[in-house]
């Protein structure tokens, strides 16, 4: 067994899938990862899964140029919309966000009431409590869409900001009045706020990190066919954007806890056509 | 004279335009408007110049088979970026929410500093100070980006939310301590919050509604070729968006200050192709 010493493919709308890629470092730091943030077209929480599904699409075929070993869609709104489809057209594997969050909540929550927040496209499509129930049946699942959350995270507020605590307590509190056991952080930018979640949801609620599971789940599957990268050095990480590539830079280092050396800006000619020769070496 | 039938086109990156068309209506209530929302894409105003000027030129090559007899740019952040590009290549006349904007500005200003209220991306291309020297070249100007501003009139919020108030003192507080006369709000989704900033602002200093001004300029404009419409009915109104009409129908109301009774999805094949054969009678 040499190990594949292919790169992890991963993609978001925008810097929020950074969240995944911390977690995935972490595990994993010698696998070279290519992430790809459609931020021309971002943020994809508010739009409609028909248009979102599409976009996923686009943007796996950008990835497959670099012939990843898989392909992680560090994305809620993503994962919901479109997963079963990128699963069936893809020739590598593929691993969402919602079933590693979703089955970690079921197994935590141990029958009790499980809470979700995610954007609004994530809660509209219903995937968390549609991935619940394929574990448990009876799951009970509370929904919460949380729009203002991606906003006050890209805008760097902190989580001791008063407007982002006032923003958490007003989305939260009537979510915590219902006793959950669990809550899902489920959109890859809310680990950013999760300090000021927890003044609200305090000790007795569990709080899942979507993102955290699914770097958890990768480990578990590239692990289980034997393709974890079989190197010494640290691995690489390359990220192409669709837009403003100086925002990625300066927003991202904040989700990745890293700064972010190398960002690419490719034209919507080059996405589209998908005729960009590159090379992840 | 027998006037001119032929309709205003009029875009946006989303639903915010919908209140210059508010201003329109209130002023030309028998003129045909054929509107497009690049809902697919909203919002304009965290992406890159470049990227806007693209997509306003996408979305005119769309409008014009509509035979407008002018086209409105009802977006802050791409009159911002692409008015100069869009009035080089149209062959219709074209007008953007920037220059009536800061025209009555620096009118109302008479001297003292004025202060703009915009997406990150309006500021960061600094129009409205560039268009208001234009008029007064010692023109002082404060610029101060809000990015919480458009998903807080998106989620429906009200100006007597306690969050809409605490968001909006926290942007604006810093500026009204410069003392400024006029107070632009320069995105077209801010006038739903004119409460809460009027709150904040006081009665000394004026609120400037950029969409406002430009309906009223698209009025003069639309005289003095002697090309109104000389129609007794109601003119009609036609939305166009790239995704989520539903919606767009439901939080457009607000923003229209009526129901929208004619959404059109298109779908992008139809208009990247630009080969949908409409007719706006």
């Amino acid at each position: 067994m040499i190990g594949d010493g292919r790169c992890i493919g991963v993609f978001d709308s925008g810097i929020g899938g950074l969240t995944v890629v911390r977690e995935l470092r972490r595990r994993l730091p010698n696998e070279d990862i290519v992430y790809f943030g459609d931020t021309a077209r971002v943020p994809y929480g508010i739009k409609s899964s028909e248009t979102v599904t599409r976009f996923a699409h686009e943007t796996c075929d950008f990835l497959l140029q670099f012939d990843p070993k898989m392909i992680v869609v560090a994305c809620n709104t993503a994962s919901a919309a479109a997963l079963p489809a990128l699963e069936a057209s893809l020739s590598v594997p593929v691993c969402g966000v919602v079933e590693p969050g979703a089955k970690e909540a079921v197994l935590l929550a141990n029958g009790h009431s499980i809470a979700v927040v995610a954007t609004e496209a994530t809660i509209n499509s219903d995937a968390y409590r549609r991935a619940m129930k394929r574990y448990q049946p009876d799951a009970r699942v509370i929904q919460k869409p949380c729009p203002l959350f991606v906003p006050l995270a890209e805008e760097g507020r902190r989580c001791e900001d008063p407007i982002t605590r006032s923003v958490v307590r007003d989305y939260l509190e009537p979510v915590v009045r219902l006793d959950p056991k669990v809550l899902v952080l489920g959109c890859t930018h809310y680990p950013l706020l999760k300090g000021a979640i927890e003044e609200v949801t305090g000790p007795d609620i569990q709080l899942v990190d979507s993102g955290e599971q699914t770097a958890k789940a990768v480990v578990l599957h590239l692990k289980s066919v034997g393709a974890l990268a079989d190197a010494d050095e640290p691995g690489r990480l390359s990220c192409y954007v669709s837009d403003n590539p100086q925002r990625f830079r300066e927003l991202g280092q904040r989700f990745l806890d890293h700064p972010i050396v190398d960002v690419t800006w490719i034209s919507p000619e080059q996405f589209f056509a998908c005729d960009v020769k590159v090379n992840a070496e």
